[in-house]
């Protein structure tokens, strides 16, 4: 947890509270309205007065904005500033979220307080007929965003200093427990909250109530390896929380990911009179994910949906970012749709009966990420490729230990996301690898997805290595990793097949492709399409053939 | 066309360009800048300097829309206003867009000018290194905002005086042809331009190029009674703009909107090797818009989509709005997606070639949006109401007339859209009629969409006079109207069936039905859930025997 903000209705201590709770933890404190206010040298109302509303709003999103880039702060709002989702945005992730209630009584009483000390203090609410009513009013608008806090403090009757007291508990025992999201995806279509920990399923429940008030029932659609094993845990957390359950398995594997099981699921719901409020918990790997996620974007034109990612692949990569899709005999992934799942929910120790072969593959998108870091964030370090480097074989396998890893990895997805949601510019460098890849794995040789990413890592590297994009020790220490992980050397399989599935790639534009190649540092990438085919084919071969993938001057680094 | 906007890079002179046109058309002027300047009391430069960009953007956003909701005003923008998607939304519909260029040396020369005479006015961009360098960057980051306005005007070598008669004569001209959008649905999933006019289609081409410039195909989807008629002059529009024209037609009929034809498209597009640039063109009614409209959103997860709508009813209703869906066997539209159409174009002159069976029907949804209007747009009158009642036969047949008629309708339905895009308010008073209606047309028994909504308006109509929520000269002029356009007054078919499809009906949410009932006034409806099955059932039997539709007093109004 890097920071807590609160947020409430005016009158509900907000800013006395927040105040008081960063000195107790030593934090730094911004009063949103304080901070507004002084940027104008003018009270709120004279701003809404002379520039109206949206002046007022900018100001204030752009003061919570920079907010919500510090640490070790708490963060008070303005009672509307939960109206504008860009606030979420900027505050959701990596902040423990209290929501301060009061009866409206009680909160007429401290705004009639507060002016009666504060003459010069206006509180518009006052000047209002009926200022109960007018509570009541803005509550009602407002309560279902309100009520996306992670927890409600009522705070009538208890003093600031308690208030303080208890807040400092709870986000303390909430920190432990992982409930606070790991980062947020927010885009035009929706907000996309990610968590990550071990023992998470657990919390299923009450994180999707928060999200779906109103919904009746939860379709958890998983696979026959992965139901058996989590679907009573998951089905548990759910009814804790009232929603009724139904359940379906497809079978394991990447030939669900058909028309015909899509058919099949849709069957399934709507026979069973699926409710636009409703929601499906896609509970499983990739496969899972992105058949389950399909559905639930075309169901009755979208339901809600949570992904339950099972496999680290899933985690890391598909689980995140609302891509969906289904097969065609023609490539991978080429019907489907983006769709943003409001809730995921990453629980490592699930990765516990994750069969080895599949474990070693979801590694492949985690040296992605870290090949990728620097440019989908603009850090100024390749922090996880380091972080992968320095990590041990015990720590490789310890839940709690992955559960960083994956948290790391979101935002790194998270950032190219949010960026360029339908993949038009930046979200291409996650393609990185994918590129012959993909053609790899649809070429039916049996590849996992991971296997033949890393493969096509290698022959990425070579690529830019010999187009002089990038630097000997950056190639040999990607592939040192890839190693170590276990992941494949060599291609077998029949390479001018490979490569003519290539040209068939979604990802082709305008007929030529684009190729993902490292850069000169450690942790940057670039797009290029002046690959020559040549060159493709060669490194590609090399790959068919080889053991020494890299340039001896690499290997002698290792 | 209410209002011409001018829009470019500083120093195009769109400020004393706006004003001697502005002068000229005896307009009011809008300078976006000035006005912001002048609520802060600050120059532009101060405004960024202490408060930051957000807060001018947002000041600036504020004055533009409001400007953007005046008739018969010229409107300067800031060189930035085009890259912020609310400005779009409130200055794109009813508006001609200009563009004035001018080469990057005589826009220096002439903000050096405007500074020697003005020195108090401070020109961010003069004060860069290389200010010519400094335009071709802001040019590089804008061009493809600006050119999505309706025409460019170079300015180089040309007097103020020249240019503005320029853009009189080339605004009358654009106005003549129909080529300013008569509303534009701007939602967060995307922008939506909506355009009708007698010959539409011979625009076609450069109204998609503006929209898609790197753009190779246009995939073209029909049916097999729409394509033969307009499917040459449709691909002619679309090379003239340099499409290179596929075209595939699918059976007419509702029996297409089927999961098996939905698959035949995505076979013929991703074997074709469909392009993620491409765009798809539903030509055709109803069902071909749904079908097309779907594939569009899920083939390589989305592609670019025009609705070219033939029929009255997919001009006035399913091709605007971004709803798309195929039927499956427990009702309609059960399966589909939110994607909206970048462009609509509905040429009134391609309605002369449908039968009138079918062009009957497409007035029954031009009468649902006559008796919702007012609660849709919060206009003081039913205005619709009043001209379809005063509308003579000749003029129901005439393409001008028509498309005034289509143009009013989309402005109801843009604004229901505009504020609720997936329905989960007040989009759900589209359903007028439906409830009912749909349930009639999915029994099987031949209906037409139309006829079934214009039979589920009729009962909707008794529900609300039964429940005393309407007035019977309400639901009189209703049914006259109906009448008079040869909509069905009987239901012939099996009613138990279509009682037990209505539960069934996607829009049934948490097990009740949401109604919308006609309310006191002519052309206001409201939501709600509590109408007794033994009403409905009553008043469903009555259509089945009845002749009596209306109350006697009602009868006699007529």
């Amino acid at each position: 947890m890097r920071r807590i903000v609160l947020i409430g209705l005016s009158g509900t201590g907000k800013s006395s509270v927040g105040a008081r709770l960063a000195a107790l933890l030593g934090f730094d404190f911004v009063d949103s309205d304080t901070e507004v206010a002084r940027r104008f040298a003018l009270p709120i109302a004279e701003i809404f007065a002379r520039y109206g509303e949206p002046v007022f709003r900018a100001a204030e999103r752009e003061v919570l904005r920079s907010a919500g880039e510090r640490c070790d702060v708490v963060i008070a709002t303005g009672g509307g500033a939960v109206v504008d989702p860009a606030n979420w945005g900027a505050l959701r992730p990596g902040s423990f979220l209290v929501h301060l209630t009061g009866s409206p009584e009680q909160i007429v009483w401290r705004l009639r307080t507060q002016v009666a000390q504060q003459p010069d203090e206006r509180r518009p609410l006052l000047e209002q007929g009926d200022p109960v009513a007018a509570l009541a009013r803005l509550w009602s608008e407002r309560a279902r965003l309100y009520q996306q806090a992670d927890v409600a403090v009522d705070t009538d009757g208890r003093s600031i200093e308690d208030l303080a007291v208890l807040i400092a508990e709870l986000a303390a025992e909430h920190a432990a427990a992982g409930l606070i999201p790991a980062t947020s995806i927010d885009v035009p279509t929706g907000r996309s909250d990610i968590y990550a920990a071990p023992g998470m399923l657990a919390h299923l429940g009450e994180l999707a109530r928060r999200r779906w008030p109103d919904a009746r029932r939860a379709w958890i659609i998983s696979d026959d390896h992965v139901l058996p094993r989590w679907g009573g845990a998951t089905a548990v957390a759910l009814q804790r929380a009232d929603f009724a359950v139904r359940e379906h398995a497809v079978p394991a594997g990447e030939s669900s990911k058909s028309l015909v099981r899509l058919e099949e699921l849709l069957d399934w719901l709507l026979a069973g009179k699926l409710d636009r409020r409703d929601i499906v918990v896609a509970l499983g790997g990739g496969v899972v994910g992105d058949l389950a996620g399909f559905a639930a974007a075309i169901a009755l034109r979208g339901v809600g949906l949570v992904q339950v990612p099972t496999s680290l692949l899933a985690m890391v990569d598909s689980g995140v970012g609302g891509k969906t899709a289904i097969n065609h005999r023609l490539g991978k992934n080429l019907i489907g749709a983006f769709y943003q799942p409001e809730l995921v929910l990453a629980d490592t120790a699930t990765l516990e009966t994750l069969p080895p072969r599949e474990r070693r593959a979801g590694w492949a998108e985690i040296v992605k990420h870290a090949m990728i870091e620097r440019t989908a964030t603009g850090a100024v370090e390749a922090a996880l490729l380091f972080l992968l480097e320095r990590s041990d074989e015990r720590q490789l396998a310890e839940p709690d230990f992955i559960a960083g890893i994956v948290r790391r990895n979101v935002l790194i997805k998270a950032a190219v996301v949010r960026q360029d949601e339908r993949e038009d510019g930046l979200r291409r460098i996650l393609n990185y690898g994918h590129t012959l890849g993909h053609a790899m794995e649809a070429a039916g040789y049996r590849y996992l997805h991971g296997e033949a990413v890393a493969l096509g890592m290698r022959a990425a590297a070579r690529i830019s290595l010999s187009l002089g994009r990038t630097e000997p020790e950056i190639v040999a220490r990607q592939n040192a990793l890839l190693d170590r992980l276990g992941l494949p050397e060599r291609f077998e399989g029949n390479l001018a097949d490979v490569l003519e599935r290539m040209t068939h790639d979604k990802k082709a534009v305008a007929g030529t492709l684009t190729w993902v190649l490292l850069a000169r540092e450690a942790g940057q990438v670039e797009l290029s399409r002046g690959v020559p085919l040549g060159l493709v084919e060669e490194v590609a071969a090399a790959l068919g053939a080889a053991e020494d993938r890299t340039s001896p001057m690499g290997k002698a680094m290792l």
